[in-house]
């Protein structure tokens, strides 16, 4: 039963936050079983723009992802602390935003590092874009290798979560007893029993 | 004309933005005229709830108080670089989950740094906490002193941004060229001329 549970596939949205390129790709897959690529794209907003209007038009894409692709688990990339501050908040603003979409319909929510993506998918934690990029292509028996960077890594944060599971943010049971108060905000916005989503 | 519309008052929702404590406060008011508390309070979440549960909770919240309280701008707190990253993390987290749930009701977000909060409700871009406190609680003619200090810090961003006007994250024609975008967001969940917002 356990095995069974474990070799049943999965739909994951990998998400690579960022304000000007925040890559998403989705996987569908197993481990030990192989991986297929959904879908695999990149949300990008102008640094012209303010950040309301950004953090709406990501936003919005996610939205449009999760009513397309209906995953089963979202995995963000956990922001890493040694990076730049200012690199930080946009990725932490854009990462909160994909949180927040993907509780408010009671999906659970996986954390990743860098490192720990990079080992999945390379069997490095400190692999390079291109090694990651390559390992991804291959994984998911393509052609193209994903572009940019933000797309391949988003795609290995899918592979990442379908392989390991888990993740350091995944709190199953913590996000399942929210479904209630995400019910309650869905009402409270004329929601409830909308939008079509199982 | 243009006197007119500068001592129309306004309300402002100031939040300023936190995973632990996130200090909300209503404020109606117009530069020259007396200032008006609406509502204050304080979000408080978990450091044991996994981020999901903590950012959900934080936007149910701040929906309930948009329904309540129908502001005509939100100000929230700029995120500061020069604090420790991992405040700024939860900070900027908390509020992208503000600033997009003003955006997505086509309402103006003003960014303000705490130098320019402290300086408008003081006088002193450096001062104390407990002036700042201070201050908010004599220029709303309040008896009791807002607790905690997220709760004044939130009152005293209103009351900036009804002064002050503007804020460097202000840029109403760029929110309100987006609100098709809200439109479309809100029509994809359903809630097209849902909620009963003004």
């Amino acid at each position: 039963m356990g095995l069974t549970y474990a070799r049943h596939p999965i739909r994951v949205l990998g998400v690579d936050p960022g304000l000007t390129r925040c890559g998403l790709g989705v996987v569908d897959g197993a481990p030990g079983r192989a991986l297929t690529l959904v879908r695999v794209g990149v949300i990008r907003t102008s640094a012209d723009d303010d950040i309301a209007a950004r953090l709406l038009a990501i936003e919005t894409e996610i939205e449009s992802w999760l009513d397309a692709c209906r995953p089963d688990v979202v995995a963000v990339e956990r922001v890493f602390s040694q990076l730049n501050v200012r690199t930080v908040m946009g990725t932490a603003q854009a990462g909160a935003v994909a949180i927040v979409c993907a509780a408010r319909r009671g999906l659970p929510v996986a954390l990743h590092t860098p490192s720990e993506v990079k080992a999945a998918v390379t069997g490095n934690g400190r692999a390079g874009k291109d090694q990651v990029t390559t390992m991804v292509t291959r994984l998911l028996g393509i052609t193209d290798p994903p572009r940019p960077a933000d797309a391949a890594d988003a795609l290995a944060l899918a592979i990442c979560q379908i392989w390991r599971g888990g993740g350091t943010g995944l709190r199953l049971a913590a996000v399942l007893a929210n479904r209630e108060l995400a019910s309650r905000d869905l009402a409270n916005r004329g929601l409830a029993g909308g939008g079509g989503s199982a």
